[in-house]
C-alpha cells in the first residue's frame, strides 16, 4: 500500500505541540494509509512524542524547525521574517514533493500568504479560496470563500464555485453538486453589483449545477451542496453562525441554573444536550481547504482538540487520494478554455 | 395627554388583519397615549373588529385604501402602481402630519422604496437605512444597515453610526453608545476598502464612542451598542444568525423525541427551554426602524404574531416622544458642517 505522506505543522494553533502530537499519533491509528511528517522544534516535539503510548515509529518522524509563526503574527512579516518557522518547513515539503499535503492549526493569514508564496495558484485559478463543511439538518454543504479574498470580481466567485463544486464531487461523491450564491433575497433584482454579475456568470457555465441564489437563513436546511460568496461576506456569515450558536449554548446552560427545579431538570437534560453539541461541534467538520494551490493544505480550527485535529488530518489524506488538485486543474482549464470567464 | 398618532397598515404581514386588528387594539390597551389609524379595506377591518372584544374607540379610527402590496411584489411596481395601497396610503398620512409614525408588516423593500418616495431623507442624510435591535446575554445592540442599501459608501456609512448612535441615546437613555464596525478581523491591515476607509473617517469624528472593528462571533457577546455595516453584509449577518439559532433549535427538539428516555427528559426540559425562546424570540425585538426619513416608520416582520406586531406600535410611539427625528436631523447637520463626511 502506497502511504499518503503529511507534512503537519507541530507548533501551530492555540495548544501547539500538547494537541499535535496526539492528533498525529490518533490520526496515523485511525489512518493506516499515511504517513506523517511531524515539523517544528526537535525537542518540544520529541518530549510530547515521549508522553505518548507506544506508536507505528515507522509512519512518523520529526524534522526540525527553529521558529514558528504566532497565532497573532502579521501575515506579511511571518512571510517575510519566519524563514524557517514550523508552517513554512512544512509547506516547502510539499512544494518539493516530500508530502503531498500539508495541515496547520497556525494563523490563517499567515498561511495562506507562505502557501500562496511557495506552491502558487494552479495554473489559471485566479485566487485561491478558503472553503469548509458547515453541518445541516441532514448532513453537510460546502462554503467559500471564508475570507481568503475581501472585493472579489464575478469572475474569481465563478472560479470559487467550480473548485467547491469539485471537491463535494470528488470527496462526497455527489454527482452534480447543488451551487447556490449568497444574496439578500432570491429574486433576480437583489443583491450587489457583484453577485448579479457572478449570477449571469454562473447560469451560462454549463459544468455547474448552478441553482440560484441562496439567502443566508436557508444554508442551513439542507438544500446546498454548495455555497459561494465573497472572502468578506463568507467570513461574517460563519462567524456571526458562531456566535449565534454560542450565544443559544450559553442561554440554555444558564436557564438550567436559574432554580432548584430547573436544575434538576438539567440534570436529566443537560446528557441530551451534550449528545446534541457533538452534531454541532466543528470539531467534526474541523479542516478548512485553501482550494486553488498546488498543494493539498488544510487549515485546522486554532482550539482543535486533538480529535478534531485529527480529523483535519484524515480531510488532506482524501484529498491526495481522490486527486482534488488533478480535477480542480482539468475543470479550470476547461473552463477558461470555454472562454466565458474574463480576465481577474 | 396629547396622544401620539400613529398610521397602522392593517393589510401588510403574512396574516393581515387577523393579526393587524388585535396587535392594534392590544396596543392601545397597553399604551394609553396613543391613537391609531388603522388603514385598509374597510370591510375587512371591520369584520375583524367586530369579532373582537370592546375597545376604545375614541383612539382608533378607520381609513380605507383600495389595495394591498403584497408580500413578493417589486418594490418598484408597488411604487408605480399601488396608489392606493394600505402601505401608500399609510405613509401618506405621516407625510400630511395626520400621523406622526407609521407602522407596517408588508414588504420590506415596497416599504422603504414608498417611504423613500414620499418623505424623503432628512436633509443631509445621503441614504435611509434599516436598523434592528438584537439580543446579547445582558441586553441588546443595535445594528445597521440590514439590507436598505448594498454597496455603501465609507460615508453612507459613517451616518449610520450617528443615527444609530443617536437611536441608543435616545431610546435607551445610553450617554456614550460603543460603536462598532463589523468587520473580518480587529488588526486594523484586515477587511475590504469601504471597511477600511469607514475606520479612519469614525475614529476622526469626536461626536461617536468609535470603538474600533467588531468581529461576526462577537456582535452577541455584549461589548457594542451600536455595530455599522453595509446593507448587504448586515443582512446575511442576520439572516445566517437566524438560520443557525433555527438549526439548532429543531436539533435540540429532535434530539428530545429520540427515544423514550430522552423523552422522559424532554418532558422536564422542554418548559425550561420555552422559557428560553422568550428571550431569543425576535417578538420582543420586534420593529425595525427605517432610519434617515423625514418620518418614524417601523417595519414589523412579516410573521409577526399579534403580541409582537403591538411592540413595534410601541417602538414607533417612543420615537416619536423621543424626538428621534429631530436629534439626527441636528446631529447630521452637525456632522456635515465639521467637514469630515465627503459627498455620498
Amino acid at each position: 500500500m502506497e502511504l499518503v505522506r503529511i507534512a503537519v505543522d507541530g507548533m501551530g494553533g492555540d495548544h501547539g505541540p500538547s494537541v499535535v502530537v496526539p492528533a498525529t499519533l490518533q490520526a496515523l491509528r485511525e489512518n493506516q494509509d499515511i504517513h506523517i511528517t511531524l515539523v517544528g522544534n526537535q525537542a518540544l516535539l520529541a518530549a510530547e512524542l515521549a508522553k505518548c503510548s507506544s506508536y507505528d515509529d515507522t509512519r512518523i518522524n520529526l524534522k526540525h524547525a527553529a521558529e514558528y509563526v504566532g497565532m497573532d503574527e502579521l501575515p506579511t512579516q511571518a512571510l517575510r521574517y519566519k524563514k524557517d518557522s514550523s508552517m513554512r518547513v512544512a509547506i516547502d515539503l510539499v512544494k518539493e514533493g516530500v508530502a503531498q499535503a500539508c495541515v496547520s492549526a497556525g494563523n490563517t493569514g499567515a498561511l495562506m500568504a507562505i502557501a500562496h508564496f511557495l506552491l502558487k495558484n494552479i495554473p489559471g485559478v485566479y485566487r485561491p479560496a478558503i472553503v469548509s463543511m458547515l453541518p445541516t439538518s441532514n448532513g453537510h454543504f460546502r462554503m467559500l470563500d471564508l475570507g481568503a479574498n475581501v472585493d472579489s470580481s464575478a469572475s474569481n466567485l465563478a472560479q470559487f464555485a467550480v473548485m467547491g463544486s469539485i471537491l463535494a464531487t470528488a470527496v462526497d461523491n455527489i454527482k452534480q453538486p447543488r451551487v447556490y450564491l449568497l444574496n439578500i433575497g432570491v429574486e433576480l433584482i437583489k443583491g450587489n453589483k457583484q453577485v448579479k454579475e457572478t449570477a449571469q456568470l454562473l447560469a451560462t457555465m454549463k459544468s455547474l449545477n448552478y441553482q440560484g441564489y441562496i439567502e443566508g437563513d436557508d444554508i442551513y436546511q439542507g438544500k446546498a451542496d454548495v455555497v459561494v460568496c465573497d472572502g468578506f461576506v463568507g467570513n461574517v456569515a460563519l462567524k456571526t453562525s458562531e456566535g449565534a450558536a454560542k450565544f443559544m449554548i450559553d442561554l440554555i446552560k444558564n436557564s438550567f441554573k436559574r432554580n432548584l427545579l430547573t436544575k434538576a431538570a438539567g440534570f436529566i437534560a443537560l446528557p441530551v444536550l451534550k449528545s446534541l453539541t457533538k452534531k454541532l461541534n466543528p470539531a467534526i467538520y474541523n479542516g478548512a481547504t485553501l482550494v486553488g494551490l498546488q498543494g493539498v493544505v488544510i487549515k485546522s480550527h486554532g482550539h482543535a482538540d486533538a480529535y478534531s485535529f485529527a480529523r483535519a488530518i484524515h480531510t488532506a489524506k482524501v484529498q491526495v487520494q481522490k486527486n482534488v488538485l488533478h480535477l480542480i486543474s482539468n475543470e479550470i482549464t476547461h473552463t477558461l478554455q470555454s472562454g466565458i470567464l474574463g480576465n481577474d
